[in-house]
């Protein structure tokens, strides 16, 4: 690994450079004026897989976003790694809130600024300078090592099962490895074991047929906003509670072994509240924090919208409102049941003086992975030896469903070998990644690559 | 008048090619990037003024937009009509939901749309014609007539007030005469002798420092958009009762007088609710529709924000989150007290989760006139011959500050004579005009300066 590990400390501001040209194509996927940019992200990692020596490097397109498979096939009798990861970003608004702008890289004290630079862009390029480390120095990968890397995560994924259902030869492998989870905390590498699963829908509604002077009208017809504020009051009680009924009835306790492992984290609830800005601590009465976003499902309102929004004062009653609303799941809930439970109580409790309509949005299942799985074991040497820390086993709150879409289709189990930080503002304004974490993650893919070779 | 009436039937054409004109500029006086739009706006009033006949014609800076001020005193010892209205208009989202442009004028089975055509530009062009047909058939008015067109009407008219302290000589008068309100029904000639007023505030919330991504966070910090859905939901109950404290406590019962009037009014419930495409009836318990226009208070929620509201899904809980809360008041209800109550009772049920911002944009108090007042009864007169029916009396639902302002400053009387009808969509996208009104309505304001005149 010595020559190795020279090649990635020789090459760091390369990576850096190519980090930046990554980060400046703004691939939103979410947005139809972005398309053009998304497809010439795809072509860029396309560039990127050819560069660092893999082979039949291709674009496969899809309805929505191209899927970009690369792979390296030169260790024949040692497993083979499927690298996943996704080279499309969030949506960057409200961009006012930005100090640089999303898609011009920023470095500031050691972190570099920019939409997609946390996820995924940053540890999906980790993996290719870890996998070129290797080819470059040399000459060769010590297992077989294959790139799925898609252009649709932020948007669901919604072509990728399809995709994977009809190239099961091709994506053949032995394990998963996805660098797209946080670590624990600033200098503590982690190995994430479990994730929760999601649902997401939208709720619109409709009053009148057309936006009404509230002065002539106010008083006599259903103001959507109210109703649909009543809707979202029933949701959940002030505790953070979810009454939809039967919500929790799938959900299982956590482990007495769990819980002693959880208790052991260094975690300081004041300063998570303190660094997030919270006015007041919040929460499911009779849980940690951690538990709150491990083991416990939430619900959340991610947008809400109705009426005048713009600066100043318009005296009207709008016609419509609407609300999106996710879920996030934990083992052994199931997402097609819970968004049944959730359409069927919305329906039951909004007011008859509106027109409602629900849609789903898209949704996954949760996932957690035993620890004493070998690949996962060999994810904790490697972060060990790059950064010179036992790492810690950890959940993480958000959703990657294609982890649970690689267990369902291919039977594969998955390494989540992240190095982002919890406050590198994934999917807010002034989205960032620790440079360290980056160059030292490098290290870190480049012996697990190394951990995985069978003697 | 035979000679003023067939100037009127004569120059019909023309007058409407005029309105279109002044509906294509796109006065909103609520956009800063319309600024010179409202200046040219201004102009066109002003360049009216001159072309009719007024004297001393001219534009008044103030710090928002300018008044447009032109008189005639060429009938001593007759009254003196103080005629005022408004040439800015309301904002035009969602631009989406117009059939045709806002500010390029249509006309569609006898109604012209756009923005502005029944408030006010249509009105306010009605008497500017009423004068101009006395001036340019006759050489003179049977009384003396000044106009006072303003620019932010639909903002609060910030500036009047100071303007009118300031000018109380030039605006000297007998009575106000102002056309900004609707008729009761088509083909029901109305004149208006209530008004309601208005508390307008915006709250907002602030959670978080900034957005979080909702796998990572949700479930461990307050989400601002429940803290709003929670204090809308305690401001009215199910039925829309307002529940802040002592808020009805100033509110007068309907006389049994008013009652009996109303009684009479050809209205349908049934039908008001159909042509509003309300799905179900709605409004506070114990009261008719009317009433609960016209006597009764309200609170409505013009406009409600926080978080992603594009398309598609995104999950981040959102920082902040905004709504814009309007109340109309009743005569007897005093607006600084009632912003005191509900200033008082947000701050009391905000959630101490989240901070709290609540900033009062501007308000009126209601009103009420005697319906026997001479210039009232002129009035009834006056749309009488025009229109060829007794006109009936009404209140409306709605809020004009300055009547409020007319009285208290320079304790004069206004007389509301509109000519709108209530399904023109004021506020709202595919705002209109009834041709057959606002061509009625200028033979209804010649005839008023006729029957203000005193033997």
């Amino acid at each position: 690994m010595q020559k190795v590990l020279s090649y990635i400390e020789k090459n760091q501001d390369r990576f850096l450079e190519e980090l930046k040209d990554f980060l400046r194509i703004p691939s939103i996927s979410n947005n139809a004026e972005n398309k053009k940019d998304v497809l010439r992200c795809a072509h860029y990692v396309a560039d990127q897989l050819r560069q660092i020596g893999m082979q039949q490097t291709q674009l496969f397109p899809t309805s929505g976003h191209p899927i970009v498979y690369g792979e390296w096939l030169g260790a024949p009798g040692q497993p083979a790694i499927l690298c996943y990861g996704h080279y499309d970003v969030q949506p960057v608004d409200p961009l006012d809130l930005w100090i640089s702008g999303p898609f011009d890289p920023t470095i500031r004290n050691g972190e570099i600024f920019a939409r997609g630079s946390v996820d995924d862009k940053g540890q999906v390029l980790m993996n290719f300078k870890g996998v070129e480390a290797h080819l470059k120095s040399e000459g060769k990968l010590p297992v077989n090592v294959k790139f799925l890397i898609e252009g649709e995560e932020e948007v669901g994924s919604a072509n990728l099962d399809h995709f994977i259902v009809n190239h099961k030869e091709l994506l053949k492998a032995d394990v998963v490895l996805i660098s797209d989870t946080p670590m624990f905390d600033r200098g503590v590498p982690s190995i994430c074991y479990g994730l929760r699963g999601l649902v997401y829908c939208q709720i619109d509604l409709k009053g009148t047929n057309s936006d009404l002077h509230s002065g002539s009208f106010g008083g006599t017809v259903i103001n959507p906003n109210f109703a649909l504020a009543q809707i979202i009051m029933s949701l959940k009680d002030r505790e953070g509670r979810i009454q939809i009924p039967g919500f929790y009835d799938d959900v299982l306790p956590m482990s007495p072994e769990e819980k002693q492992e959880l208790a052991r984290l260094p975690f300081n609830e004041e300063k998570y509240q303190k660094d997030l800005g919270a006015p007041a601590p919040f929460g499911e009465k009779g849980y940690g924090t951690l538990e709150r976003i491990w083991v416990r499902p939430t619900l959340e309102l991610n947008g809400l919208c109705g009426g005048f929004i713009g600066e100043g004062a318009k005296t009207v009653i709008p016609a419509k409102a609407m609300a999106k609303i996710s879920m996030r799941l934990v083992p052994n809930q199931d997402p097609d049941k819970i968004a049944d439970l959730f359409e069927r109580y919305v329906k039951q409790i909004a007011s008859p003086s509106v027109e409602l309509t629900v849609t789903r949005m898209h949704g996954g299942k949760a996932w957690v992975a035993p620890i004493d799985h070998p690949a996962i074991q060999a994810a904790s040497r490697a972060f060990e030896k790059a950064f010179g820390k036992r790492p810690v086993f950890v959940r993480e709150g958000g959703s990657i469903p294609v982890v649970a879409t690689f267990a369902e289709l291919l039977g594969l189990p998955s390494v989540l070998m992240g190095i982002g930080l919890p406050d590198e503002n994934a999917h807010a304004p002034n989205e960032k990644l620790d440079l360290f974490n980056f160059q030292t993650g490098i290290a870190g893919s480049a012996h697990f690559f190394n951990e995985m070779k069978q003697e």
